[in-house]
């Protein structure tokens, strides 16, 4: 698929069918995480593959119906320890934990899984779960598995409105 | 080209060719970059499209031999006003910066284009000669153009040390 229809044909999917995501999508998904390009190649991620009774009890952090029955959750966690630091202490921890979130979910979208970026959850809760240290943060949780609702139209802004040309 | 290719094809690309970025090519990788999911859909960039003698001049912002000779540069801003914060007053800008900024790197990679994230850089001189408000910053500078340097290999951690299986 074109990067183009990729990114047409992803949507944020929040109703999951129970059906399982083949191992082998997901190490295919595991791989393209774990390739992404990071600042200075620091990789300053943890990533947390949660499935079956643990993710039902790690829905506490988003209660959103429909997450729990995902069959599963990545909880992208970024190491503010590891992350590169600009000159002016710019942590640059959030941008690579974008990427590999975006290469995750790229992937899944390939092979016909619906995904979901959330970023609004209960980071209390997660750290608690997950056994984080103070230095690293729950930054993205992407449930995946087949979707069941139907994709939407997305409404994007037009691109004179973002976009300028100079030279 | 699925998308582990894509990822495995891309690498820091810091020498160009001075053969130009086909128009259409340009327009392909921008509508991915303006079709991004974004944190409350927010969609928080501004995206300056440099090239030219402009593109001579701004080069000034990053000092490296080869940047200067790239026949285009995308500098992905974030407006930390529009973007989402949450309710802890975290602020998802740099995460919707880095969604694009991946989109664009996808679809040029897609396109035979070499790409290079860019994050150190002067920003004050960016600000400068782009003319941004204060509360809009300059994240991510990303050259397009042909590769004139080959591909190296990608040195990553293994899967094992940075992934866990929880349930």
């Amino acid at each position: 698929m074109r990067v183009l229809d990729l990114i047409k044909t992803r949507y944020s999917v929040r109703t999951f069918d129970t059906k399982p995501v083949p191992k082998e999508d997901l190490d295919y998904i595991l791989e393209c995480a774990r390739l992404a390009p990071s600042a200075c190649n620091k990789q300053p991620w943890e990533i947390k593959v949660i499935q079956g009774e643990a993710l039902k009890e790690f829905s506490a952090v988003y209660r959103k119906e429909g997450f729990k029955d995902a069959p599963v959750c990545i909880a992208v966690c970024g190491n503010h320890t590891q992350s590169w630091h600009r000159g002016d202490d710019k942590d640059h921890c959030d941008i690579d934990i974008a990427i590999v979130s975006d290469h995750i979910i790229m992937a899944a979208t390939e092979l016909g899984l619906g995904t979901c970026w959330i970023c609004s959850f209960n980071t209390d809760i997660a750290k608690d779960f997950l056994k984080l240290p103070e230095n690293v943060e729950p930054i993205v949780l992407i449930p995946i598995g087949y979707a069941n609702e139907p994709a939407r139209e997305k409404i994007r802004k037009p691109l004179e409105e973002t976009t300028s040309f100079i030279g």
